[in-house]
This record gives structure tokens, C-alpha cells and sequence, in this order.
């Protein structure tokens, strides 16, 4: 089983600044627990991260027929990008939406997600660990796909 | 380690009617499996349902100094109820609202939740899968505040 | 053939209090009438009012197996719960929501009906007349449904 | 007692195309049904329809000295037309509104009804049972309003 | 000088219906007063009167050549006919709009004029005076026109 | 029979700039014409401008037992001055509202008038004609009013 | 002289939690402070609080020939309540509704008040200072009821 | 291969006013211009206009099992007329909407077409060409659409 | 103690007209009422009216150094003067917000308090009680903060 | 005459997914059915796709004076794309907009086109013949612009 | 050259109050760095403050003739008064609208300017630096201006 | 000091094109003129362009330790970017965003700055000028935080 981790804009900035509110994990740190994670669950990972909108679509496009699912945090492109959304669509995979924060509480403008109406789940507002109970998710998901 | 998992409205019927779509469980079969998994992590947990507003938020302040954390499905509520929300602030406890479907994707009425704004998380569309993520968040929560 | 009548909150001071708009019947005089009615068209009907949201929702639950078909007057629910929607659609009845009053005709916030919504029909504005001419309309969908 | 019973854009249709939706009915056939009932009730009606926005109000004003009472489906007319809402106002008869689909669960732009604001009462969703409601509950309008 | 006075609908019910409210001058009444003062003034008048949007329109088209101006009271028409507008506009002859009551202090809907977007000027709430000074004003730019 | 004309915001300027478009007759001209009118109808005038709103409410006010009725050009004010709609509806005299240009065709935010919510009637678009159609229109309104 | 004293949901929790921001009093030790005061005035008081809509409107009826007048605190109720302000309405007795924070300088859903709009009076962001206030002028409006 | 042609309110008046925008032809000539192309083409067309949105159904209607598809140009119909909408769903044939001018460009009221949505294609702001191009575009509809 | 009471636009009218709705008291006599109470309450009072939005600003701006406390009645400017909100911000002083009606059961556009956004409490539809309340309240707040 | 054929994000994913909603046809089949027809036309096309949003602006500005005009299908940046929609407007060529499907009777927020706003013309619904249709089209507007 | 400096509402508790908030500096003192740094490129500038909406409306209309170029701070005046938007589009001077801090960050409805529709250019955020770099703006924008 | 200037999408087509509107000066003529002033100044700057929100977030990230401040002008980006907001905010570098016509008296879609909510000031409206101007502030503002 392979999944494909996307994350988006400014998420590359993540343990380097603002680490009183994001806690101290880097991007790197969070990919290497939850790579282990994935190892321990058999299932292998790969990690993207991208601040162009364009080059995530590309990513999301080229996971057909080499992931099993996908597990996204678009960051801000959450709020407004169709094309991701349609992309998502499009390749017809398992996907999950993962936020670090609740982004149901914060701002107005970004209690609205556009992408997420072509995931499976979402979850949202638990840090790092929201990554791994994706994983846990999204492997459910596509063994119960499987076994039909 | 105590969690209170709170169920609203026709929550109750799951698994009686409508399978094909929610799967054939019933609330009391989720919420056997549920226990079970709880155990083995060594976690307490109580269950609640009630169609009554009241008697939710009823529930949800009894929980002070009786339990460490609260899972809350709070159903059709979830939409609208902000005395519910007030109740879930007032407690200050650590809460994970968890929805069977992902109602972000769902009618325009559905995609907003006014409970949620007072929760750590929010867990969406993962179906019963998600208490038990729910759980596993929880735990960690709890843990790592007791931990400071 | 057995239909289940639910009013819901403030229904009970009917005919009790202003009177010169309501008419003078009380809900009790307006249930002995439809039950006369309903007797002679073959038809038994079972009476419930509650000023609570919960109670109704139990109410409806209750009909399954029960009831053939229900007539609702959500009264001031009719705007805003979206849980008794979700119990109507959930149990499957052919329904009739009834308002003494044009709701559509009265201050913006009460001409949306969300209960409505899972109706298979709504009358309005007729008074005490609405709820003979649902019964008539409600036999007439259960037996066009049975003689399927 | 006289009724006009006025049908407006597109109902002309009926039973011609799109039988399994809206049942085979044409709108002849619905207004035979309709005159026969209306003849066991004592009440005489007259058949009015026209996609013209223009002749339904001609017709409306017509009926001024010459019926008892107005039954509309004002067809697609119902979510704009304040001219004919206008002369539904002015004419001062009772009128009741008829629509074979509950227009308050569709698209959004069809939960308004213009036209019903100046309607006693309202049908909605069941069919070509509906006229024969409205004719009931009209009778018993205008008896009312005589007896006084 | 020629000028084309056109009513919408339900004009024609005034003064026979409602005398308490506008007043109890009959549309032919008001046209007799009318014609006299335009006689003193030079002007010959012309009158219209329809329920029908199309017929509406028809007539504004055909004062090309034949009027120099219009005096237009759209009734219902006022605030959603966009083709009546357009066909003001086509004609490019100077248009006086008339309400007899003061549309901008009545319902939200009637607040609205787009018919009156494409008028030289607007008088509304004077009864039928205003019929009077619309005459008195459009002579005016009509004079003013010819002057340059 | 006295009548109280007053300016709003900006009013002053007319003439003295902008000649191209509001014609090039200053505030003074457009009253001396005006007065001239008024004496040949037999009405005295008194004139009132200023850009304050306070001012003008004191105007207003002022009229109380001192003048038969009000002709207002409130400028801007029109758009958002609750207060001097409130002190034209406690004066309880007769309000003509003017405007020079048509303000229904303007931009979107000067299609609203908060001040002639309270005014008999609205003439605009009509130049300064608008002023001695107001008059005529006020003294017929004052006059029918007396003659009650 | 007997007025009904009703608190809606988490009024129960006051002065138990969040201390800092609500004082330190009980909604007991209000109550209390309230009763003496009451009993200065010559005022009985009677107590009610339920954290479910449908019970508030249980006790707003259950006023009705028992009660001379209403003071309530509907909390989260206040922003959605239609049933509740159809029950204020139904008893017509005056009411005062207080609120101990300043609730129209809050989040934009707590600026709307539902219930209120049945009320003679609103109190707002005054503390428990609030319902003195509210007993001193329901006192007021109650003698000057009964003195017509 | 048989089509209809339909234009709506004050496209008769093409070429004859606004030449500078609109271009010099007349609806006469464009109307022969086409029914040459189609001859080429090997399609029958048919032409209709009115300023009637009832006559316009009316012809709508009429095309059943005398024509193949529907090249309609709505004009300010499009914008509101959810009648001539339920016309073009309830024939059930292929419909190009055709506009001269951009409509997506131009006022906002005018980005809005209700009509279109129920047409197979759009075709906006290419002038006369516009209606070539949806005959070319139709025949290929209904080529295929027999080809099944 | 001294506390300064600012009354806005139209204050200055009442009992002078409309006494059937606000009462037969003309402000003075409010006044005098409310400054008998404060003395008896061993408060200084200090009185202030004025139809200018910038007067009233100047004369917040004055009480600096000079009161101790402010009750205001902004009458229409409540709903849009964001400079006298600004102004009570500024001064940083205890603000009681008074309205005789209560403002949030009127026309939409009332309900919106813009001022009171500023103020610590705000008393609604009380009529002239609603002062001395005032007064009681802003008292209770003065005293709690000095004996800080 | 050089035509610059541009396609938006995942448009290289037609024909290899959803075969049964949008054809069997990828996009290089389609362009090159499409450079047959353009060659036959005597038109040279050349062909980019991009899913980013930056090199589509690129590319638009690359078009300076070496092509004759832009088709343009921008998928979902057309409904938010400020930013192209100001490099169509900056390159000053003809533009003509396509889509496959008919967007403007799909969900609201794909019935905006931000960037059609700068297109001549706009064709939608017709799949892939749309953008032959679009090169006639295209070829026309040239050739009347050189004309001139 | 000559240029005016206009501060509106509650701009003269500069630097006595909320002194951590915007600085220490009163406006006398802000006023006389930047009389010393226009003194030194060369322009005369002349300074006004008022809390009332007319009197700044007076000042502005008083610069015709009499001054260059316009720098304003309408304070709260900002957001609603188009009484000062029309006095600066009438004396058709340059203007540069400066505010102390970022208005585009704060509450929504300090969002919008009404008066910086009618300014050449805006400055927020930049405190009393703002001033000085307007100043420099203008003499730019002048010199620009006289040497056309 | 070294300062980072980033122009968004369509800068590089400055002075190109549309030089009537927006001058004859292109990107690389205004940068060189900044720079010059910027030298004079002591300051270094660093220009980055681009058409792509992805990498104008990648630039902006860059600046972390490399820059003492950033000058941006988002281009369309402005209005929609939520990304690059984003971006602004984690730098924590002081921001000032520069447009060359001032933006909030355009289209409603422009009124609005997404990215200006992470900037300390804005300067809109001003042309070329507005850089050097921003350049200023930024000096004026990283010397003010350097002193602390």
C-alpha cells in the first residue's frame, strides 16, 4: 500500500517560526514520525510539499495509478483553489484533508473548504498527530475498497 | 483516564434503517467495539445519547470533575445549537467533535458548525472509524496536558 | 391505516388565548373533531404535543412499525430544526406538514420551512381545515403507496 | 357558488410529457376529475390557462362580480410575478394556491412564492389531490366569509 | 408635440376598486383630466393601458417617429422587467416615470425601479397629480431638446 | 400658505462648478426663480442650506407651527441620515423630496433614500424644474389637506 | 405582586467556573440577593432554570394567571429561540430581558436577539445589577398596567 | 433536419437603432443571411420573435414533434424568466442559447441567465456570428443524438 | 460623583408631540425628574442635548477629567455614527447606552446599535425609566471601580 | 494568421479519465483533430497547457505580437483568476473563452466567469466542438479587425 | 503652493490619551513636524481639525481658489459619509487620504473608505509618517499637474 | 538595510502597454530610478517579479534572515491570495504593499486587500511615487524597531 503525502503553501516554515503556536516539529521531524508510523502500519509513504498551486495539481495528477490514497493539507489554497479541488476529483483516489489547526474556528474565510468536498474525511485542529490518524484512516479506507 | 462520548440527535436509529448508506451498525454495536478499544488503552469510557438539546448540554456540564475529556457527535445540533457550543466552552474540558459523514460536503446548512468552534478537533467522514481516532487524539490530549 | 397527529410548541394555548385570531377552538376540541373525522373515513389517529424539540424527535422515531403515515405542525420549529428534519427523513412515513397561519405570507424569518423540506406536502393557511384536508391527502398517498 | 380555477405557464403539458414524474394525467383529464367533484359539492367551476403573465391577470380581474372564489397555480409566475400578486390583492376574493410539487423542498429560487403572499392558503406537493383540497377548503372559506 | 402615456398593470382597476385608498377617479377619469390640462398646454396625448409585458413593449417600440416623448407608470412591472427597460432605452426618447404612491417608502421589492434606470426622471407618491407634473416636465425637455 | 425649501450638502457649489453637467444656475438663481413661482401661486418661500445635519434637523424642527409644509433636497444625507428621516416624520407636516438628478440610475448606494421613507412624494431627475413641480405638488397637498 | 424569574441554559454554572470573568456569585447567591431585594419591594419572586428550550416555554406558560409579569435570561436561547419568543408573545404578560454581558458588543450571531423582540425591555452587560434593574422597572410597568 | 429560431424582446428592432453597436444589419437580414447558411447546411429553420415571454412559450411548446432542436435568444428574458426555463426543460429537445453581445461582461444582473441552464450550450458576445456557429453546433447535437 | 447625560437628535421634541406614543413629558421634565433622583442618590448630574453629531462628539470629548460616568441616548446616530463610537471609546469612561423604545424590536435598520458597542450596559424600551435605571447602574459601576 | 490554443489545469487529464462523461478524446487528440480543421482554414494554431496559474499568465503575455488572437479554456482559474483575467486584458488581442461543459448550470460558484469578463466571446457547453466553433469565430473577429 | 491639512473626528485627542497605542505625539505636535518639513520643500500648509461632518465639508468647499491640494483624515467619517465624498469630488483639487493606522486589517467596517473613492491616493498604516509622505505625494502630483 | 521589492503578475508588462494610462515608465525604469533613490538613501534593495503566487511565496520566505524588510505589490494577487498573506505574516518582517492606482476606487472585487492584512501600511493610488514613498516608511519603520 502506498500513500502520497501532499502539503502546501508555507508549510516548509513549520518548527522554524511561530514555534510557541506550532510546537517545534519541522516539516522534515513530522515526515520522519509519521514515515516510521507508516512502516510499522506496512504501508509505504511519500512526501511532497509545495508552495505553487500548480505544482500540487501536477503531484496529485501523477499519483494515478502509483498511490493507493492521499493524505492533504492544502494550507490556504484550502479556502479558494477549484483547481485542486478538481484535481482531487479527478483522480479518483482516497483522499483525506489534514489542518493542523481547527480551522473551523478560526477566520471567517477559512471556515470554508473547497478542496475538502473531494475528500473522504477531514480532520482538523489536532497538530502532527492529525497526519497519523489520517494514515490510520485512509489505510481503512482502501482495505475495505479492496476487499470489495 | 475518563472520556464521555456524547451522541445527539437520531443517532440513535443508525443501523436500524438507511445501512446501505451509514453501514449496517447500530449506535450500540459502534459503541461495543468502541469500549473495547478504549480498554485495551487503558481508557474509561461512558456513553450518551439523547434527541434532547437540554439534556445534552445537561450531560456535557455533568461532566465536570467526572471525566478527563469529551467526544461529542452532536448530530443535527451541530448546525445551530449555541447553547450547546456554550456548554462545551464552559466545561473546559478537551473536546473532539466527530461527524459520521463529511458534512463539509454536504448542504450549504451542513457545512457549518457552531459546536465545533469549541472543540481542540474536528473529525469528518471517516464513518465510525472516526470515534475511535477521536479517541486516540483524546488521549494524547489529555496526556500531554497532564504532562505540563 | 393509523396516522400519528404531532403539534409542536405553544400549539397547546390554542383557543385559549386570542381567540379573536385563532378561532375559539382549543386543541383538544380541534383533535376531538379530526378524530370524528378520521373515524369515518376508516382512519385511526393518535394525538401528541410538545413544546419540546427533543420529545417531538422521539415522537416521530416512535411511529416506526408503528404508524402509518404522520401530520406535523412543527409551529415555531418549523424555521429552524434541523433535527426533527433529519427524524422525518429518517423514518420514511409519508408526511404532511400543516400551519394554521400562510407562513409564507408572515415576517421573512418564518417563511422557510426546514422541516418542510422532507414533506411530501405542505398546507397552509387554512386553519383548523388544514389538518381534515391532510388527512385526506395522507390516506390518499397510503393508499396509492400500498396498492403499489 | 362560483370558482375560477386559473393554471398558468407550462401546465397546459401535464400528462403529455414527463408522465412518470408528474403522472399521466393531462390537464384536461385533472380538470374533468376536478368539475365532477366540484358538481357533488354544489360548487361550479371554471377552467382558465395561459402562459401569458398578461391573461392571467385579465382573467384574475375578470372574476371580479362574476365568481366566489379564486384556485391559482401560478406555474413558473409564482417566484416573480408582483403583478399578478397585485391583482390577486386588488380582485379581493379568497384565493387559494395550488402547486402538484412541494416547491418549498427544490431549488432555491422556487421556495419563494410571490404570489402566495396574497393567498389565504396554501398546497403544496400532492398532486392533482391538491385542487380538490383547495376546492374543500375554498367552499369552506366562503361560507364562512357568508355567514358573517 | 405628441406624447404616448402609457399604464401597466392592474391600472385599470383603478377607482373601481380600493376607492379609499387611491383615491376615487376611475384610469379614464384621470386620462379626461389629464387630456384637458395637456390641451391647454399644446400637447397632444395618447393612452395605454395593458396587463401584458409584451404588449407593453410593443407600444414603447412603436412611438419611434410617432411620439417625443413617453410618461410610463410600469406598475408591478416596475421593479423586474428588464425587457422594458431595454426597450426605454431603445427608443431613446425622453421617459418620465410615475408611481402613484411612494414606492420607496413601501416593501423591500418595491423599493427597486429598473424601468426607472432608463427614465430622464421619476415622481412617485403624488397621487395623480403626478401624471400632471410629469407632463409638465417632459414638455419641458422636450422644448429644451428642440431648443439646441 | 408658507413653504420651507431646504439644501443639503454640497448645494451651495451648484452653478459655480460643474456647470457642464448641472446646468450653470448657482442656488441663489434656482431660488430666486423659485420665489418668483411661488409669489405668482401665491405661496411664500423661505430658504434653508447647509452641509451640516444637525443643522438641518434644526431646520426642520424649526418648521413646527411656522410653515405648511417642506420641500428637501437632503443631498448625501439622503442615503444614510436616520436622524433626519426621524425629524421629518415628528414635524408631521407635508415633505416633498427632490433630487436633481435621478439617483435610482446612479451608482448602488445612492438608489436608497433613508429621508424619503418620510416624505409624500419623490421627484428626481428633473433639474431644477423638480423644485417648482414640488411646489405645485405641495400646495395641492396642503390645500386638499385644509380642505378636510 | 408576583413576577417569574427564569435562567436558560449554563445559567446554572454561574460563579462555579469562570469566576474571573462572570464574579464570583452563584446563580444561588443571585437569586438570593434578588429575593431580599424583591422583598423590599413587596415583590414575590419565583425561580426557574433549565437548560432546555422546552421547559423554558413549559414555565413561560405555566405564567399565565399566576404570574403579573416575566423576567428572563434566555442565554444562547436568546439568539435562535422563535419558539420562545412565540411563547413571550402568547402569555402577554410584560417581560424584561436581561443579559449580564453587554451581548450587542459581542461575536456578530450573539448581536441578534429573538426573544427580545417580545420583550417591553432589554438590560444588557450590566452583571447581576441587571435583574434588579429589570424587577425595578417590570415593578414600574406593572402598576402602571394595572392603575389604567 | 428541422430548427427553430427564436428571438425574444426588442430584437426586432436590430439595425434599425444603435447601428454603431450593434451593426447595420436588421433582424431580416441576419434571419436570411442564416436561412442560407442552413440551406447549404441541409437544415430547415424556422423563424419567431416577440416581445411576449407567454407567446414566446407558446412557440417553445409548439416545437414538439415539428422540430428538431431550438436556437433561442432569450434577450432580457434570460435574466428572469423561470417560465420560459421550464418551457425549454419541459420540450425536451437540444437548445443552443445564443446572445449577441457578452452578457457575462456587462452589468451584474445581466451575468446571470436562468433560461440558459437549461439549454445544451451558450454562445455569447460574437455578434451574429453567434447564431451560425449554434446552428453548426445544434446540427452536430442532433446528428449525434439520432446516431444512438 | 458627577455624571454627564447626552441626549441626541429629536430628543429635543419629545412630549411636544407624538405624547401618545412617548408619553406627555417633555425632556426638561425628564430632566428634572432624573435630577431630583440623582440628588437623592448623592450624584451630580449634568445635562446635555443636541441634534449635531459633532457637537455631541465635543461635548464626550469634554466630560475627560470633568465626570465620572456618561449615559447617553444617541437616538438615530446609534445606529451608524462611528465617530461618536469612537469618541466614547476615547474617553475611557463607564457608558450606559439609554433608548425609550426598545430599539431591537423595531425596523431592521434600528436594530443595530453601533454606539453601544462602546458602552458597558445598555436599557431598551423602558421609556424615561430607563434613566434612573441608568443612573442606578452607572453608579454601581463607578463605585466598584474606585473601591479597586 | 497565428492562434494561440490555451488549455487550464487538469484539461491534460481529458479523455484518460471519465471517458464516459467527457468522450473518449484526450487532449492531444483533440488539438490535433483541431490543427486539422485550422490548417483546412488556413490558420496556424499552436498549443500549451499548463495546470499553473503562472505560467498561463506567462504565457498569454509570450502572445505580444506573435499571435493574432487567443481561445482559452482556463478550467476552474476561470472562476477566480484576476490575475489572467488582467493579462487578457493587458495583451489587447481577441479572446474567445470555451468550456466543454455548460458552466453556467452547474454549481453557483462555477457560474462566474472572472476572466470571460475580458473575452470577446464566450462558448459553453458544446465540448470539444467548441473550439472549432471558437476558431471560426476567431478567424472572423481578425479578419474584420484587419479589415478595418 | 499651497496645501490643506484636514483631521476629522476625535483626531484632537491625539497623544493625550491611548499613548501607547498611537504614540505620544498631541496633533499640535505632529502638526508642527510637518509644517517644519513643508517649510523646507517649500509649501505652505494650513491646518484643520473638527468632530463635525459639516464643518470639514465647509473647510473643503473653502479651498477652492484658495489652496493646491487636499490632505485629509476623515477619522470615522471614512466609512459613511458621502456628504465629504462629494464635497471633495466637487473642488476638484488633488487629495491624498492618510490614516494613522492599517484600516484595511481592522473591523470589517472599517474596510471600506467612501471618502478615498474620490482621493488620487490613500496611506494607512504608517502613523504620522503617513503625513509627511502624503505631503510629498501631493507636491509631486501638483507639480505634475501645473506642468501640463 | 536591505529591503526586498516583489511585483506581482503583469508588472512586467509595465510601460509596454497601456502607457497612456499607466505612464511611460517600464518595471526596469521604475527599479532603476528606486534603486538610485534607495543608494541615497543607504539602503540595498533586491527585485524579484513574477507571474506565479507560488514562487512570489517562495521569494517571500527567502527573506528570512536575508532582509530587513519587504516592498510588495501582490498585482491581482492582492485580492484573492490567501497564501501569500500567509507568507507575509510567518517572515514577521515588516511589510508595506504599494499599488500604482489606488484600488479602493475600482471594481468591487478590487476594493478588497487579502495581503494588506499582513502589511503594516499601504500606499495606494500614487503611481512610481508609491515605491519610493513605501521605501521611506520601511526605513522610517525598521530603524524605529532596530532602536527599540
Amino acid at each position: 500500500m502506498k500513500v502520497k503525502i501532499i502539503n502546501g503553501p508555507n508549510m516548509n516554515l513549520l518548527g522554524l517560526r511561530e514555534r510557541e503556536i506550532y510546537g517545534g516539529s519541522t516539516l522534515k521531524e513530522i515526515n520522519q514520525t509519521l514515515e516510521k508510523k507508516a512502516r510499522e502500519m506496512g504501508v509505504l509513504v511519500d512526501f511532497f510539499q509545495s508552495n505553487s498551486e500548480g505544482e500540487i495539481i501536477d503531484e496529485i495528477q501523477g499519483c494515478i495509478g502509483q498511490f493507493d490514497g492521499i493524505i492533504i493539507n492544502p494550507g490556504a489554497y484550502t479556502h479558494y483553489s477549484i483547481a485542486i479541488r478538481d484535481a482531487l476529483e479527478a483522480v479518483k483516489l482516497p483522499v483525506i484533508e489534514v489542518h493542523l489547526s481547527n480551522i473551523f474556528a478560526r477566520e471567517d474565510f477559512r471556515r470554508i473548504t473547497v478542496t475538502g468536498q473531494k475528500a473522504a474525511g477531514i480532520i482538523a485542529g489536532l497538530g502532527e498527530t492529525g497526519y497519523w490518524l489520517a494514515l490510520l484512516a485512509l489505510k481503512d479506507l482502501i482495505e475495505k475498497k479492496e476487499g470489495r
